[in-house]
């Protein structure tokens, strides 16, 4: 596969995650911009020497590949105050809510390279076996990007903005709703004296047992079974928290609605 | 540690991890008892020779201990049915939600063993990192169960019947709502065109992640971050769907005053 110099925007879970892979199987990091420069001189340091870091964006060096892993909000602007030097130069973000077309008008080739995951800094993950969506504004740069990610991963798809961003949204459900469930259910232990670390053995068998079954056969508990005698107990027992009730009802409704209908 | 004779009342998932975790470990499991003989056969059958299959509570041959690991609404009646032939005997329920008191009357001794857990048959578990939850009726129930227990798992507790409930309204948080969001997410994937199966990556690592920092620490996504365009624009992608719509709504609102206010 041929290798690209690659500049950085952002300094971020995601930057920080791509840009460690991508050097691993090749590919040369040349600079790291962010506004403060601490985070990007942080990222650049542990990707070793030759590696720029720079707070203007238009002060970037040149490079074969731009890749933009801020906010959603800056993708725009920064894209648009990029020194775009060679005409062969693609510019990517790493969105999966914005579209391509927050790109047109910057350069010549542009795309988008998603990756389906959860990144913290703290934690070290699997990047081979993580999902890759990629658009690009003609056929040569999908065929770029798509060769790209699945020297990263296996799992790589083309997608359109719109399918990205349906996408994105289930993402929202199965990662960030579910770690707010998981939020609320520490905080019920606790009340029990229970360390909410005993979860844990529950919480991980859950996500691993929809790796055999699909979720709508694995679904269990009171409102599953329509158990209304819980589900009344369980509602009387969050009584002091109205917006808990509310999630309470609103969940085991959709689930009850989902069998029982 | 003492070895028992015992008896199961249920063939179900718990019934079966149980009787199997608690067979290995060197208890003589004499019976399984279940309306329809069938699944009584096939958890008798797992377990080898020498266990006998009923199909009326009242025909069980002597035990040391009796494991009611039964629906809900059965457990009371079941109890009282159970033909208590030595003192000794100790009858215990399963349920996280039924309180040692539906047990009252039934011989002398009487508890609760819950292992905080979601079981299915297909599945194997490392029973050893369950955590079990044990109540008894006197001092030495308890200390039976929770030296019984222990001989299964390290993380025993003894919890009242009223900690107990809350335990299981948050196992209902972990599990079976975060398995309804996993279902959700799965098919507004599929509207997207790509395998559900994609999702796991992330659903593992989500799962993964709050064994190093706390839930709370943990969450991301839009509405943490208070992006209202974001979640404005999904709302308005969940339109055809006003169950889900107001679930995301409810789930966004209670994740954003956990921070915003």
């Amino acid at each position: 596969m041929q290798k690209h110099t690659i500049a950085f925007i952002g300094a971020g879970n995601v930057a920080t995650h791509l840009a460690h892979a991508l050097q691993n199987i090749g590919h040369t990091i040349v600079a790291v911009c962010t506004r403060t420069a601490t985070s990007a001189q942080h990222l650049a340091t542990s990707l070793g020497t030759g590696v720029a870091v720079v707070s203007q964006v238009q002060k970037l060096p040149p490079a074969e590949l731009y890749i933009i892993a801020a906010s959603d909000d800056a993708i725009e602007h920064i894209a648009h105050q990029l020194p775009i030097c060679s005409t062969n130069s693609l510019v990517v973000h790493t969105s999966g809510s914005i579209p391509i077309e927050a790109l047109s008008g910057v350069g010549q080739y542009y795309g988008v390279l998603y990756p389906l995951q959860t990144f913290s800094k703290e934690r070290q993950l699997n990047m081979g076996n993580i999902p890759y969506f990629v658009e690009g504004n003609t056929p040569e740069v999908e065929q770029l990007l798509f060769t790209l990610a699945r020297s990263l991963s296996p799992l790589v798809q083309q997608l359109c903005s719109e399918d990205r961003a349906r996408l994105h949204l289930s993402a929202v459900f199965a990662c960030n709703f579910t770690n707010h469930l998981y939020d609320l259910a520490a905080q019920i232990v606790e009340s029990s004296g229970v360390p909410p670390e005993w979860l844990h053995p529950l919480i991980q068998e859950t996500a691993a047992k929809i790796q055999r079954l699909s979720p709508h056969q694995a679904q269990t508990g009171p409102a599953r079974r329509g158990d209304q005698k819980v589900i009344a107990k369980h509602l009387e027992m969050l009584s002091l928290s109205p917006q808990w009730q509310e999630l309470y009802q609103t969940l085991s409704k959709s689930i009850y609605t989902s069998y029982h209908q």
